[in-house]
Order: C-alpha cells, then sequence, then structure tokens
C-alpha cells in the first residue's frame, strides 16, 4: 500500500451510480469518495449523509472545479457523457466512464479525441470483462484448451424490461444497443473484430414497445475479420431472472460461461427438484462490478494503460448500429457500411 | 397384443440401417423382420444370418415382390428414396422412410404425390420428435407453462465429420441440409412454419471440406410465420461428443432441452470436478430411435394416420433449402422464393 | 449369434417378476420365455396370453418338471426361495434368484449348499452391479483414478413405503435388510469384506411401523476388514422420487454415482430453476436388470462362472442381520458374532 | 448510519486473523479497526503498517488497556482462548471469540461465567451459520418445505492436513473436535440437541497421524433428542478441493447445501466435461465470515442479544468430546456422560 488513495469524485447517483458509490464508499481500498453530484439536489444530500462523502453537488461542473479530486467515475444519463467527459479531460481528472460512451459514433469519436489531446487517463466500463467467468474462459482460450475458436455465442436476458421512457431508442439507442453493447463488446475480447453483422428482432412480449420502435427479443449475428462467427441472443422478457450465458466453440473444445443458481441449495420435494436463479445484474455481477473500480484505481495510480479503451467503446457502439441498420433493413449490413 | 406382428422388410444396411434391423428383430414386439436387402450381397446375408432373419435379397424390387411383407422401412442412401418409395407404394406396403426424404422439392413432391395416389401408409423419420426430452417440452409448452414461445433455439454438432464423399452437396444436400433438417422439423413442432432465414457458415475445421464446397459450422436464423424468432447452431467437429440441445423462450418461462453427461457418475480429482458426455446419436437418441420404429408399426397396425407426414419433410426440406440459397447469396431468403 | 435359444421358465409374476417376464419375452435376444408359474392361476393364464407364452402353471414343480426348460428365474417372495431354488436344482435346471436370497443365514446355506452339491448354474441377482454408474466406477477404481479407497457412502431412499405386511421384518427381514443389502453388497464390491457395523434407526414418518417393530430411516456405519470406513443411508420415504446415490472417496480423488433427473428438459420460470426426478426402480434401473438378465443368460449358454455368487448374497445378509442386531442392542456388532 | 464506528481491536494475526483484519479495515463499514495485537512483533507491524491500523501490540494485554478500543476479535491459538477473553471481560470488552472456545469442558465454562459475571456482550463464531445457502435452508425449513426433518447429513473435507504439530489432539482437540465442530453445531442449528453419538475413525491419507495419535477420516452418528438422525463424515484429505455439503431429509423433501464449481465456467474437450472446485474455507466462505464480523459489529453497536452463543459453543465441544471418546472406546456414548 503505501500509495496515497486516489480522491474519487462521483457524477450521477441512478441505480448504478449508487452501487459505484457504495464500493467507491467502503469496498475499493485504494479510493476515498471525495464527492457525489447529482442533477437532483435531494439524491446527492442524502447519499452524501448516508455514506460520508465530505462533499456533494448538483452540477458536474461544482465537482470538477473541486482541485482535491483526482479522478471522476462517470455515471450520469448517457446523453450527458460526452459534456462530462470533455469537461473532465479540460479539468485534468481522470475519467471512468461507464458504457455506453455515447449513442452515436460521431459523439464517441468527439470524445476519444478531447481525451487524447488532454493527455487524460480514460476508461471504460464493461464490467463482464472482470467477471471470473469470462476471465478463467480467456485464459482457457489464451493457453489453447479448446484450439481455435470457431462459434461464439452470447445470451442476454434482463428479468423486465426497463421504463418505457428509457427503451425508446433515442433515450438508450435501443434494446439491441442498450442490452447487447455487452454482448458485442465481448465478442471482440474473444473473436477479434466484426465484419458483417445480420439482426432480426420481434415485439412479442411488450405490446407497449411497438409505439416506441423498439422491439424485445432480438437474434444478431456475427461474421468476425477472421472468418469465425458469432451469435447473440437477446431478450427483455426473462421471468425466472437474469439470463447471462456464452460459448467459445473450439477446435479442440468448448468452453461454456454462466450459471442459473443463485443460492447454494436444492431442493427435492414432490414438484420434482429446483433451485433460485440469479436475480439480477447487482447479484450477477457484484464482484465484477468491484473488480473493475478496483481496476480503474489501479491503472490510475500506477499509471498503467486503461484495461477498456475509448476505442472499444466505439468499436462496440459500431457493431450496435450496423445491427439495428439490419434489423430496420431486412439484410446483412457490412461494419464499414456505419460510418457515424 | 393378440394382433398379428407387423411383416416388416428392411431396405438399406448402412449404420443406420443395421441399427433399425436390430431393434425390428428384437425389440419391436409388434413387428417380425421378415426380410432385408441391401446392393451389397454380403452384408445382407451376414444380416440375415446374424439377426435369423428368413429371406434377404440384393435388390429392393425382389423384397417389394415378397407377398408376405406388410410394410418397408427404407434406410437406403438417400438418391434412392425416391424410386424405392414409388416402388413400394405401387407394391401396396405400408412405408417408413428415413430423413431426409429427397435432396430436391421436386423429388419430394413426386413421392408424396404417387404416396398419396397409392394410399399406402407412409411415415417419415424424425427421431428427435420421438425423444423424451423433446415430447415432455412440447407438453411443457401444451399446458402452457412457459406462456407463449418467443425464441426457438436448437445446437446440433456432431464429434466429426463423415466420410468427405458423404459431406459432399451432391450427395448428402451438405451440413445445413443433412444436419439441420432435424433441427429445422423439430423448429417446427414448436414453433410453426417458417417464413424467412439467414444463414451463414463457414469452414474452420476441416480444410477438404473447400474443394467439395461445404461447410463445417453454420448459424441459421428463423423467422416463423407467427413472427417469432430462432437460431440453429450446426457445428461438424464437437470433440467431446455429440451435443444435441435446444431452447424454447417463451413469455412465462423457459425450457432447455437436452444433457451432456452420459454415465451416471462424476469424477472429483486434482483436475476438478468432471464427467463424460454423450458420443453420438446411437447413446443419445437409442430409445427415440426405437420409439419412433414402434410407433410405425403401431400406427400401420392400428390405421392411424403417420406421426410424421411426407408434408413434414417437404416443410424441413424446404426450408434447408432456403437456408443453403441464403447462405451462398448472404442475403435473407423468404421461403416463398424455394419452388424446387 | 447361432447358439440355440436358452429355454426359460419364469416362477413368481409380482411386479418384479412381471418385469422379468416382459424382458424375457421381448428383450433378451439370447433368450425364449417358455413357461411362467404363478400360485395365482389367472395372473399366469393373463401374462401367458399377453406375451405369447406357451405354457403357464400354478405349482412351481410342474413348471421345473418341463424337460424343455433349461434355466429359471425365480422371483417369488422371499420365503418361498429356498424350496424352489432346491427343487430346481434338483430338477438340474439354471438357476437365477432375486435378492435377497434368504432372511436367514442357515436357509441361505442350505440353499448354497443344495446347488453346489447339484452342480447347476446358480446366480443372485444384485441389478446396481449392473448400472452403467457403478460398473464406469469400479473401472475408475480399478484404474486406480481415486487412488486407495478410503470412505464408502450408499443411499437408498424409496419414494414410499412397501405395503404394511411386506414391512414386516418377518416377511420383508425389515428395511435394513430388504433395502440395504443393495448397499451392502455394492459395499463389498468396492471396499471388500465388512468386519463391523453400527446401526441407528428410527420411525419417522410412518407410524403404522411401530406396531410391526420396523423403522422407515436408518443410518449403518460400516468398518471394512482393510480398515477402510463406510457408511449407508437409508429411507422409506422420498417424496420426489427414487434416490439412489452412492460415492467412493479416495486418497486421490473420489467418484459420486447416481443422478436425480429422468428427463433431459430443464424448466426456468417464475418459480426459479426445475427438473423431474426419478420416480422407481424400474425408472433407474431399467437397463441394469435388462443387463443382468442378459448375462445370467449369456453365462449359462457360455458355461461361464456366475458374475453373483451364493456367497455374495450370503455375506451381504450377514452385514444385513449384524446391522438389524446392532441397532437393536445399540452397540457395534462384530460380523463374527452373527453365525446363524 | 449514524452511529459511531465501532473501534475494534484484533488479537491474532495467523491466517484466519489477517483476514479478518483485512475485513475489519477495508470491507466492515460499522467498524474500524484501531489496533491489532500479535506475540510475533513483526506481524502485528507488518499488518498495522499494510492496512493503516493506528496501534499494534505484542501483548493482548496492552491492546486491551486501550480505552478508546470498543470490542475485541479474539483469533488467537485456542489454548490462549480462555485468558484471553477472561482479560477482555474484565476490560469490558464486547468479544467476538473464534471456534473452538476450548479445548475442554471446564474451559468453555470458566470463559461463560466470567462473561456472564462481566456483562460482556460476547459472540461465539461459527461462520457456516452466516452462509448464504445454510441461511436458504433454515429458511426453507422453518417454512416447512420439507415438512418434518428426519435425517441431518453433513459432509466436510479439507484439501489437505494441517501442520501435524496443529493435528495433535493436545493442541487442536484432533479431527473429530477441529473440524467436525462446525458440522455440530449446524446439526443443532437444524435439528436440536443431541442426546447420542457414534463415531468411527481411521487413519488411511496421512502415516505421520498414526504417532500424534489423530486420524483422518472419520464418520459420526448422531442421535438426536427429538429422536431423529445425523451423519457427519469428515476427511482430512480432498484432493480436488474443500468440500462442504449438507442435506436435510424431511418427510415432504429435502434440501440439499452446498456447490462444488468456484468458477462459472465448463470446460468440453476430448477427455470430458469438466469444472474447477472450490480450493478452500476462503474461497467458500469470504461471504459468510465477512457477514458474520458484520453482524457482530451490527449486534453490538445495536444491543441486540448475540447470534451465536457461548452456550452454543459449549454444546458443539460436548459432542465433539463424546465422538472422541467413542471413537477410542469402540462404542455408542450418551452425551449426558460427558461431564468434563
Amino acid at each position: 500500500m503505501g500509495t496515497e488513495r486516489l480522491r474519487v469524485g462521483l457524477i450521477g447517483l441512478g441505480r448504478l451510480g449508487r452501487m459505484y458509490g457504495q464500493y467507491l464508499a467502503q469496498r475499493v481500498p485504494g479510493a476515498v469518495l471525495a464527492a457525489v453530484a447529482d442533477h437532483k439536489a435531494a439524491n446527492a444530500e442524502a447519499f452524501a449523509r448516508d455514506f460520508n462523502v465530505p462533499r456533494h453537488y448538483v452540477e458536474h461542473g461544482a465537482l470538477l472545479d473541486d482541485r482535491s479530486i483526482d479522478a471522476v467515475v462517470v455515471v450520469s444519463s448517457t446523453h450527458t457523457h460526452k459534456q462530462v467527459v470533455l469537461d473532465a479531460a479540460a479539468a485534468g481528472k481522470a475519467i471512468f466512464c461507464e458504457k455506453p460512451i455515447s449513442l452515436t459514433l460521431d459523439g464517441a469519436r468527439e470524445m476519444i479525441r478531447a481525451v487524447e489531446k488532454s493527455g487524460v487517463f480514460f476508461q471504460m466500463a464493461f464490467q463482464r470483462r472482470f467477471d471470473l467467468g469470462y476471465q478463467a474462459a480467456r485464459r482457457k482460450v489464451q493457453e489453447g484448451a479448446i484450439g481455435e475458436p470457431m462459434m461464439f455465442t452470447s445470451i442476454s436476458r434482463d428479468p423486465y424490461a426497463p421504463p418505457i421512457e428509457f427503451c425508446n431508442p433515442k433515450v438508450s439507442g435501443g434494446m439491441i444497443s442498450d442490452m447487447g453493447v455487452h454482448d458485442f463488446d465481448i465478442a471482440r475480447v474473444f473473436m477479434g473484430d466484426v465484419r458483417r453483422v445480420h439482426a432480426l428482432g420481434a415485439t412479442l412480449a411488450y405490446e407497449e414497445m411497438k409505439p416506441i420502435g423498439d422491439i424485445d427479443n432480438a437474434i444478431i449475428d456475427l461474421v468476425f475479420e477472421n472468418g469465425t462467427l458469432g451469435v447473440v441472443q437477446l431478450s427483455r422478457k426473462s421471468v425466472f431472472g437474469y439470463d447471462i450465458r456464452g460459448e467459445i466453440w473450439g477446435t479442440k473444445g468448448s468452453i461454456e460461461i454462466g450459471y442459473y443458481r443463485q443460492t447454494p441449495i436444492l431442493m427435492l420435494n414432490a414438484e420434482g427438484v429446483s433451485h433460485d436463479a440469479v436475480p439480477y445484474f447487482m447479484e450477477r455481477f457484484e464482484n465484477a462490478y468491484l473488480a473493475q473500480i478496483n481496476d480503474f484505481v489501479d491503472h490510475v495510480q500506477k499509471a498503467l494503460p486503461p484495461s477498456v479503451t475509448g476505442a472499444d467503446a466505439e468499436a462496440a457502439l459500431r457493431i450496435s448500429l450496423a445491427a439495428n441498420l439490419s434489423r430496420q433493413e431486412q439484410r446483412p449490413v457490412e461494419l464499414s457500411e456505419i460510418t457515424n
């Protein structure tokens, strides 16, 4: 230890923001949660009081003016990411930015350029990369345990849909962008860049998705640059809980990632054999979120390069945009078609 | 019991033919294996001797001339199916025909017309329909246990590729037809007819597939007539064994079908926890094949309609053809495009 | 093949007897079911009609008089085993005898002596030895996969108690004898002979067991001659189905044997994740019973020594008797104490 | 929050002590780790430096003299527990004491009396009670999900033996006491008090245990006061990792507790299907240890009664002593026989 603890400001206190805030306040030994900001003053005040955070703000700019703060964790709404990141880069803060970086390629690129120009540390959030399962799988693949990967499968199913306003493609980018970006990022980790996509979508569980133009189930095929194949399945309706799984299929074996059971008990009764399932992402990825924020603090402190870059975020965004276009135009889309 | 046992002639003594032959000789109480035919005389003779089959032939026509025979099980090469079925229909025999019915829609239709005209009983083989897992899943879906099905997933992976001559698309129709037809049939059982397909294929495991124009891995998306979605994954290279799985994803739950373990033991040692896997289709579907052939015998004897019809075979074939076209032309294909 | 089929007579048409009868009639290629006998004439007649068995009898003696019969399968009530086996030995038939051989050591010994004197082939039923799981485990142990076995665990739990008349220790020997004999036999297969036992019993599920002096739950400890340890758990009340499991615990690893799931589907819905369980012994050990009866036929035809001997049955019986004594006297019992 | 954080002193910096220390320093929001003590000065100094602990001591007495300290966590060697607890009680500190409370009933009673007399808060460590699996099982049993519990099973197997000096019964009480006390405690949680035990032990894995008079494998039967039964299996040699499992067997169902897999991946390759296992207790019970120490802090702060009492520790100790006696004398032992 010995190092000075990193003084972190947290911007955005939604559900995910409060989770990061709690981790930073209590479970990240290398960091001090020095300030929080939320556009709702009451949120910021309450959180600061509950977790003994010295300062709280309404405007992110006020937090950035705080000279004692070394780094910011950006968990505000996606549409605010660009301005917050540009301002934080200008203020010379190290930046951790929740996904998605932006809803548009132009927005993402502007952020990346600003970060590069200012020279600040910039790390993107893709917590799945920090999950023990995905990490162990990556290690196995690198060791050659399954030979050459041939096919990639990824399934992401949420227990229920977010509020309809959020589902609106103009707000969240729609289901393929909002959910699929995790699968597209992890696809790149295992298989490399994507050349072409084909996407199907359907509205089968929530009638209210139709007026806003979004879907609740999707299948997205991926053709990777190296000629291998992938498929991503998404759903907004998984009544038993949070269903996150994947498979790396190789010439000498396969790795399946994920699990269903949350609590280590098995019930055996007249109805048969049963167990519970993982409720949602905080239960499934608690350790991954924690590892991810520790990784950010650690890399800033040790001046190591970021584990997840802006370019990674841009690449995953581009796949999302191509998949959306494919679904709309009912045709395969080359990634090279997506220019902004 | 009481009913006279059905006198069955078996045509074709390849690997699958010998399996049916053994079942008919020893494990199908309602049937007597009265004769076998194979274009290699030695095969027919040896099998007849080993299993006490009274008569054996080289030509299927000779077997069909045997007036004492009530029904035929057709397991000869696919390219011979049409002639054998036409001849068997003309001879008034009840017919059980191994899949695929034919490599062309025209061929399939000619067979179906001949059967209809002659009025003989005609049943197609799709053993997966008779597997306890798929049957239990079907029952659960019918009971509403998972609400409305939204997405269908099916995975078929063979432990190794068949001989390269068989892989040739001109002989077997290629991997998508040869393997995928089982998935397409079961897709129809759960989700209804298919409207559109999109297929991707790649040659990643067997270099020798390239000259003959076939692939060894594929992803095929399905859009069903009712607007739901499906995806089929195929591979010719599953080093751990035979990997057959499926999922029916619904508004109120999901059903996963299949299993990995063959032998009910679990090894726990310094390498971790492990078990064996299902080697191949005879181990995985032994009971399904047996149930299927019993079902045929039973339906003939009781004059019930066939469990799997020529129209079912034609529909699955059409999906295969559409998927092959989609893969070649790199575009979604409507099933209505496939006319011959 | 080529060998003449073994002509088998079946004595006893209770639940297990009808199962053997069906197998012999339809699924044992090397045998012909030539006759059945049951002390209820209607049973014998109905079975013979349903399965095309040429002859049927009320008295086992009449069946034994049938000179065309080579071998008998004895599945009559345990208290009749001795007389039937003595008579069958006198008649020179090969004998397959369902477990338990007898309720007393004296009875068992008299049977064994009679068989030895007559020189007929005599094989005992312990179907668990023919289960693929136990066989695979045995192979693994022999290969050294778990080093030296140190501890043996066996669990046998029935879905419900048999009729109370059968539970009576005077009829069935009581739960420890009736159920545990399978575990004691398989214990010997893996660990060798038993030196000492300690048994606990309790009546916790069925009040009606108390008047007849039997129990419905038991724990039996085993100390083997080689100094290793074992424990058997028995219960007459497993509401989810038939729970048969075991473990061989060794210096270099462990093997667990058994499984819960009957049908290869997994339900995922609002209640969690669930599957069915194995209902009862016919489902769990169908293949083992079939393999066992085929093994008997095969060994008789090839003049091989029996796979399970009378001495095996005597040894398992002795453990049962010691365990019953231990439970009654609340003390460990040396096997050498059990002399009759 | 709002409450003042509890100022905790930690006594003993062995493996378990360092784990508690790290938790108290970084992951227990309600506590401040104010001081550490270890009889090796270098240990105390290094730990204090690494985790920013303000004060460090060699003698526990010096730590107890620190008036600013509210509570102590006692993780020193078992033979020191008594003196430390007596001194801490005299100093008026709240006390958390690692198991086992003592190696003798007399010692335990003296500690309990001292605590009672002083009126300080005293909580024993039995982390398994705080594991999500055992807690969920308890909830299910209380809800009646399995009817009336009939049989209790508990398996504890360590990946390797501790240093031989520690195995010495005079130091650790021997395997049955050292390991089994967890099983005996959890047995009481589910089934109530124990009336009689029978224990078997064997030295099968480590020849070096013999001279010191300890064993490496054991089976302990339990008869509970309410007439139900239990069995505990212990082993010092589990080559695949840490094997902690249990089962509560009831009239309407059963609950199995525990799991093998550590990382959520499944390998499928030419060797079959495999996954890793849980290495040892820190991985298996990390969350339980953390929950336990949080529970202690929380109960002290809220003046709630302790979750695990000295009487609980005494009861578990008594079972251990009875089991050891039973093993030595090769006879069942009534708990009432154990008076000191």
